[in-house]
């Protein structure tokens, strides 16, 4: 969580006041999940669109808001890299209200028929899809994140809370009263999407504990918010996001390959959760495999961090690895590296230390390709492909809330369906059930 | 939970304990659920059908252990219907050995393709079932739960932690014995199914707080038994079970029809989750229907409380009906009644007072059956058919687990399926993700 927000203890005595505004909006977004949840697909993308025009005409009043939140940034001597994530530009705003275009050209996933079938009795059944209800989202710094949340929220017929960063609370403010507005244009209730207030963790806490008024929440953030937020909910959550990703150099891999891959895993983005943290290099192969990949690595910028036989075989340039490295999700230009003597040595070293993102095997070895698969229990499991590629976008879902790291109702890279539950219909003629 | 379970502020020095057991006992459930999950379905079902067997060959063991728990209640002055529930005889043990052999004629549900598509760069995805890996069930009395949740999670993949009651420990030590010798001999680990202590709530609340090592956790039970795990859990939990169902008789119900339901839907097993707790009838049909409803109501032993055009319409025999009526999930024969303007103030007492569990409507209108399904967001929407077919058995899954009725993860009732997870399974050629 940002360090604006760290502001709580100044405040106890608000905490009332603070529970009862979240449940009020709570209360407030339930009404409006009712009405959303009757929206045909027509009239959503018709609002996508007309928020993403407004988002556009409006860009300038944005822009301001978020000058005043970027100056505040500086004044508090916010780094750099924080700063360029807050900040917004006409062409960010447009990148934006693109995302919101994209969303309204998704199939509808509210009303799909799951499953159906007529049973022995003459009943008929049918699994259909209906939104979640009431989503909240806590994340941090970026305020694309507002918009791209409410319009997949929207799209799947559920009222979004929206609690983000105090560092960003007057670029959210602006961007929140363009969507509202838009909605009120239309007729549609404006308590569909709302922020909530940022200057206080509590409203965090009370978000996460309506139980019975809010349907789910997803955090979007670092590890530190995923995990107090799971921890202290009452409400479903759904963990996103933390990778400690490995790539897995089998003894029958093409060199070549496995070392376009480590590399595109590693270093094509170092800060995102899809990003290789390890590498597993089965020993029959690793006296070639490593020297190229240390020399590979090492030119790319990153450190490794190598067990006694990378050590070894890669040469001055390696860092004796900590036991600690093998947990670690660095987000950044470090890997940790290890030889096996085994595929499954290889699947128990990921078992015990991996995250259950993604991992990737690079083998020409069909049986291994299959064993690797079998055994590794991960959101994503590649063969000969980048880490890179456990994304929604990637995946063809066009837009993605978030990846889920946890195995109950979603796993992997989230999108519309994903923002959905389900309900049975049941069609009888008078059925009643028999005794017994 | 059970009288005897509250004897936990005896031996608070027991806690460290207490959580050591429970968290070893899900380590071993978590190495045990590796292998299970790489079984194929010859050797789940073999497996299955030698546990039935078992229980069958070794019933007067168990019948044996069932007598000392048996024996105990009754010192404890523990009610008949109790006594009841959780009474084994030859017979019951034969419907439980029965109750194997159908999960092992049921399909199994891992390794079933979900979804799969080729991406335009050419990376095969495939989006496969896979176990969930552990799951903890928290349950009452009946010690039939005991093997019924064995088989579903063992034919899903999964490991299991039972936490049954402590009235029934002998007969649940007895038969998870019987279990356990089964895997045993197939040299399976018998860490697979495991009954944790019974005789202390601690062992509860360790189990629900083994955060990232019980993948889920299902209570099945009574409202504060679900509401106390739902509340505490880190682990991710599914709500079972509570009912507060709804008949709605339409203005243009079939009057015969409409009786036949509503007799069945209160009825048929009064205490159990998919029994009607309330009827509301639409006014234009209320001054035909309500006396006849009302009479044969009478009849079938049920108490009726009415709102004060209940009341008018329906007689001396009704109860006037007190606010906390309309929230009350009885189990019992009694049922509230109301009379509604319209389809609209149905939907909206239903949305009120509603548990999201089952909702009927009776009607000829194809325009209000159309808008009741729409509007009722509850895990099951009858038209035209009794609350009672809500249920694992009825929908044609074979058995069930529980009804879910909250909207993450499942919804409604839980077969095999259900007691599932996904993975993405993507297969390249060396794929690497382009920059940007």
């Amino acid at each position: 969580m940002d360090e604006a927000d760290r502001d709580e203890a100044a405040q106890p005595a608000a905490d009332d006041q603070i529970r009862d505004q979240v449940r009020a909006a709570a209360r407030a977004a339930r009404d409006a999940a009712a009405e959303l949840a009757l929206l045909p697909r027509g009239a959503k993308d018709a609002v996508l669109h007309a928020m993403a025009d407004a988002l556009v005409a409006r860009a300038p009043e944005v822009l301001a808001a978020n000058e005043l939140d970027i100056a505040r940034a500086e004044e508090n001597g916010t780094p750099a890299g924080l700063i360029d994530r807050l900040r917004l530009t006409a062409e960010r705003v447009e990148g934006i209200a693109d995302g919101l275009r994209t969303v309204a050209g998704l199939p509808d996933p509210i009303g799909e028929v799951v499953r159906g079938s007529v049973l022995a009795n003459g009943l008929q059944l049918q699994q259909v899809r209906v939104p979640l209800g009431v989503v909240g989202i806590v994340y941090e710094g970026r305020p694309n994140v507002t918009v791209d949340a409410a319009g997949l929220t929207l799209k799947a017929g559920n009222a979004v809370l929206l609690r983000g960063s105090s560092s960003a609370e007057r670029s959210n403010t602006a961007l929140v009263a363009v969507l509202g507005d838009v909605l009120a244009e239309r007729g549609l209730p404006t308590a569909a999407i709302q922020l909530l207030p940022s200057h206080d963790r509590a409203s965090v806490r009370h978000l996460i504990t309506a139980r019975g008024l809010v349907d789910v929440v997803i955090p979007r953030g670092g590890a530190g918010l995923i995990s107090a937020v799971v921890e202290q909910a009452t409400v479903p959550a759904i963990e996103t996001g933390v990778g400690n990703c490995h790539v897995y150099v089998d003894a029958r891999a093409d060199v070549d390959s496995a070392l376009r891959i480590l590399l595109n895993s590693k270093a094509r983005r170092p800060s995102v959760c899809n990003a290789a943290e390890t590498l597993l290099v089965h020993q029959d192969i690793a006296a070639e495999f490593l020297p190229r990949a240390v020399a590979e690595l090492r030119a790319a910028g990153v450190t490794v961090h190598g067990d006694p036989e990378v050590v070894r075989l890669g040469g001055a340039g390696v860092v004796a690895a900590e036991e600690q490295d093998w947990d670690l999700e660095y987000g950044s230009l470090d890997i940790a590296a290890a030889v096996v003597e085994s595929l499954s040595a290889a699947t128990e070293h990921i078992r015990a230390h991996g995250s259950g993102h993604t991992e990737a095997i690079v083998t020409d070895d069909v049986r291994a390709a299959r064993s690797f698969t079998a055994r590794v229990d991960s959101a994503a499991v590649m063969v000969n492909a980048s880490t890179a590629f456990t994304d929604g976008g990637e995946f063809g879902m066009g837009a993605e809330i978030g990846i889920s790291t946890q195995k109950l109702h979603a796993r992997g890279p989230m999108g519309l369906p994903e923002l959905t539950s389900t309900k049975w219909l049941v069609f009888g003629e008078g059925h009643v059930r028999p005794a017994g």
